[in-house]
């Protein structure tokens, strides 16, 4: 499957917090091509430690075969404003801002403006206004995705025809934001060790009672170290997941889900896009109750806003791990393919196109 | 309120990872005098971070107008094995073991022997031997404390009338172990920092989402620092937390409760006692679903077994903070005062007061 990488430069970004951010570059990974009136464009931002490459962990969502698969539809993944896949973040400016050599906790943790999913969106759109796109059929996505989904709809709601929020609501609870700061504070601790304790606290908030039980229940540990199997499960979670983060990362991340709250925000449209918001039914930090509330909230707002529940044992990494079964409700959402624009009758292509060579890109 | 604390010498005790625990002491509070029969005997084993002095964490349970007031029962707080408030635990051998000076938090951590729920109830069946007590009325207690009074309705059902077990159940979940495990990891990063942190992941353990909500919601911190209310609520506690917990009784009380598994254990006993477990409705760490089904189990077993639901928001701290709407489930339960035997009609007390000079006790 053919894949575009691409860092595209979108200017200096003023942020929430008053701060501007010089120079900000969004990294994307196109799958596919839109075509001419945009009709198959989807924007898949990720999770708390996703990155653009939208089809290595959500593969039953976008690739061949998938729901989008790229000979019809053309997605785009995004890696976040604060990220550390290729967007502008910590990582891209801790060496000139603090020192490669800081060993300062708290230093490094904050070195980052504080950012917003505002923020987040407002650097995405910059990003789809370069690639010459003026719409969205679709913006979806899970966790902090679903968030930036939603924000989307609140933002932009005359670019976008619907928005599809997965395990996330219209803001972020006390106990997610608890949860976050508790995390942070084992960052603090230690970058390395506190980012697997973090990384392992996360995981668990992420699963369901049913699903450890039955996984791992009270059993001994598997390779026969004095300790039980779940625990040598998070251990093993640990070790794959400190290669593929760090933790200044992580703080700024999370702070940004911390501050998402659209419930009183106002959404200039007289043609708002859809919204569907999807619970998982044993999802305990986004409740299934609260996800359905939010889209009753935006129902009274006006909104044509629609919610489905996800029946799964797996709790909030439902929206990854059964991917297949939350194909079987969106795929009643979609056009059909006979309904998209064919990708040759295509206007915009060719502006895509012209961008293209502007930045770095490689096939992979 | 009189009441009268004690530390009872119990021998040595050989526990079940094998190794002996010389000369162990069971510190213990009692309010109110045994009666003839010991039929308002009530034990009142804590949870993981209580003490002895029941009437100090648990007032609408046991003082003047309680549930059990010392005018009409005798209650018996005993502080576990292996805690800090007076018995035998981490804090008692550190400095022969290994030494005061030592800053190797695994050393520190892992000093105490691996102890489990049943060596804690061995240890207070030998401190109620002690206290001339052949028989109780009742074994009460929440989360730990209710761990136990099920352990004692297993090893020593000839003794006891009635175990009351509140927000635990028969075993320790894969989720109870997983959150257990990570606040341990936090103690080994830092032995105070750490404790601070394990204390704020145990309290949203506690808590439920809808407290959380209502009490803090999206708030800003209260004392105006750049925070939101519920970090500054976690920071509070871990404040008054600090000074009355250390690393190595967490770390030792905390792999008890791991240990705690009774779903197959041998119930010797031709009159084994009545067993209430109480679920509340919105504890997510000890599930509602699973106290009833451990219920079902025991019944199934042939022991008069019932579950009754708190109904609170408050989480798993409804045991300690919904205790007025426990008391009402809890007072049909129990024999009236005028069944109870008089306390002056009492064979039982003069062994029980002889006993009492060969420790140290005080009048508070």
């Amino acid at each position: 499957m053919r894949q575009r990488e691409l860092t595209i430069p979108v200017g200096d970004l003023e942020l929430e917090c008053g701060e501007t951010l010089p120079a900000v570059e969004q990294h994307v990974t196109i799958y596919g091509e839109p075509n001419a009136d945009c009709s198959n464009v989807v924007l898949a931002p990720h999770a708390l430690t996703g990155s653009s490459r939208v089809a290595e962990w959500w593969p039953a969502i976008v690739g061949e075969n998938a729901l989008f698969d790229p000979n019809h539809w053309c997605v785009i993944g995004i890696n976040a404003l604060g990220g550390c896949y290729g967007s502008t973040g910590p990582r891209t400016i801790s060496l000139s801002t603090i020192g490669a050599a800081s060993t300062v906790e708290k230093d490094v943790l904050n070195a980052f403006p504080r950012i917003t999913v505002g923020d987040i969106v407002r650097a995405q759109q910059r990003a789809i206004d370069y690639l010459g796109l003026e719409h969205l059929a679709l913006v979806i996505g899970g966790s902090l995705g679903g968030m930036q989904a939603l924000q989307w709809a609140v933002d932009a709601p005359h670019r976008i025809n619907h928005a599809v929020v997965i395990g996330a609501h219209d803001h972020h609870s006390a106990m997610g934001i608890a949860l976050n700061a508790v995390q942070r504070e084992g960052l603090a601790l230690d970058r390395i060790r506190g980012l697997r304790l973090a990384r392992k606290i996360a995981l668990l908030t992420y699963k369901s009672q049913e699903l450890l039980n039955e996984r791992h229940g009270r059993r001994s540990d598997r390779l026969g170290q004095s300790r039980f199997d779940v625990e040598g499960y998070l251990e093993y979670q640990a070790d794959r997941f400190e290669g593929r983060m760090d933790a200044a990362t992580y703080a700024t991340l999370t702070h940004a889900m911390d501050s998402f709250d659209v419930r009183n925000a106002l959404i200039r449209s007289s043609n708002p896009p859809r919204v569907t918001f999807i619970g998982i039914s044993s999802d305990w930090l986004f409740r299934p109750e609260d996800v359905q509330a939010a889209s009753e909230r935006f129902r009274l707002r006006g909104l044509p806003s629609q919610y489905i529940e996800l029946t799964s044992s797996h709790g909030h990494d439902a929206f990854l791990v059964e991917s297949k079964e939350l194909v079987v409700h969106l795929r009643p959402l979609l056009p059909s393919l006979s309904e998209l624009a064919q990708i040759r009758d295509c206007s915009v292509y060719p502006l895509f196109m012209r961008r293209r060579p502007l930045q770095f890109e490689r096939d992979l």
